[in-house]
């Protein structure tokens, strides 16, 4: 299985998030990670925007059951509301936040409590939370971490 | 967007539910649509198999965060327990029913709740539930109820 | 601690349904059980009415975040859309099903599976499922089994 | 309807955040608010023994679907795992926050997201959350809050 790295961040941004976003879905597809996350707007959708540009396989798992944004391979109509941020969290294999508001914080939080690694860019700072300081470095840490885990490999070949 | 078939079906099969189910994975996938099930054995392991082995694309919605089958290109690990049967059918545009126990059962109830297709074979006899006499029937008809649903097309473009 | 008695059925139901979802409520609450439902109209409003009428206390557990019937002690929450049905199931001892669309079969469904004792009145016909001829009947089966199943005393206590 | 307080903290704690939280529960009892929380050890069953001992009614919204503390007239047994806290901050009308590791952090953010009020003692620094520096502090500003918030009365009596 490839990795599957997860990007984190507000459905509402500011021009620079949202080209940092687009950087880390760029350099998440290149490195051949498959990229996960809400599937809505702002900081979602750049990233997704960039890594099709790449090349790269999109999922976005969904609060409700529509309303995702065009950049998605695969879309997981969660109906869930806020807990489906836990399913994104659990989903990836590591993650990079881009600034983000309260929902971020909630899934670093949920990140941190079940040991998955988050690379942040200008985003909450919480204990554990690596700070990075360029979208191509958050990115690459991000892959790094997930082939450490094993997120790369199906869990039974290993 | 690609139409998402979900495949329903027990954990545990028999021999011929497997060859079914095989069929109806390679039948999807070779109509171009991304099979989506629950990720684990039996009917869904089956599934995906015979979708990997025509070159398709395969998504599996997990109940816990580990466990999955080895013929998945996606892994949604919901932690849900079995709240994530609800999340795959909604996440399908239509879907096909391989026997099946319980599970099956309420994957079919909801379906028939929020007005997703769903083409049986040998499987729990719902009302709304359409029994078809071969794996490729099914298939077939699940492709060509999910390209009428709009579910090969991005919500934006519509 | 009390035992939880699950009651299910449709949010829209006949007169008839309406006066057979009362006294399963009333029979549950002069049993000392705790009555558990899906918190809205219909089937569930009437449970509710009927146990709060005879002392009880009633728990509702919405779909959403709103729009809860009048007659609940306890309002969970959920905002897991269909998905609260399951949670529904597994928070119920036993269950006592009125009538019921395809929701109530999904319930019923998640019961069989997890090995809950389902007492039904003119409701799906489900294998495993105990088909009752009167309200009091099937509300004191239930009461019954929950009591058998352990659900009446506090796990630590056991 | 009662009002809901929900009390968040770690399953794991200190002796003085043991007793802070006893007394929390006792003032939401004496309040005359249902108290809601995790279901498990720690702050949550410090909290539930606290308010039975004034006579309160406690309801546990656990992760799984055992476990749960003794000191529970009502559980409600999820089985979502960490998503869990997402269905106990919507149930709550106001929540006090007693220490907490990350699974609280995740709560607060959730909290914050969706704008009910949280009332710290020695808890994350989040912006919005209220410090306080008494347990009956905490808990009478929550009971405050979800007064004002409309959780003491029926949706339909508004």
């Amino acid at each position: 299985m490839r990795a599957q790295i997860g990007v984190i961040g507000a459905g509402d941004c500011a021009p620079e998030e949202h080209r940092a976003a687009e950087d880390v879905g760029r350099t998440i597809a290149k490195g051949g990670a498959i990229l996960c996350c809400g599937g809505l707007s702002g900081v979602m959708e750049a990233a997704c925007k960039g890594a099709k540009e790449a090349g790269g396989i999109t999922v976005g798992i969904i609060p409700g059951t529509g309303g995702e944004n065009r950049y998605l391979d695969v879309v997981i109509r969660t109906g869930l509301s806020h807990a489906r941020n836990v399913v994104l969290v659990q989903s990836a294999d590591a993650l990079v936040a881009v600034g983000g508001a309260y929902g971020t914080l909630s899934e670093i939080a949920v990140a941190m409590k079940i040991g998955k690694k988050v690379f942040g860019l200008s985003t909450w700072e919480v204990p554990g939370v690596v700070a990075c300081s360029s979208p191509e470095e958050a990115a690459n840490a991000a892959l790094d971490a997930a082939s450490r885990s094993g997120g790369c490999h199906s869990p039974r070949e290993r």
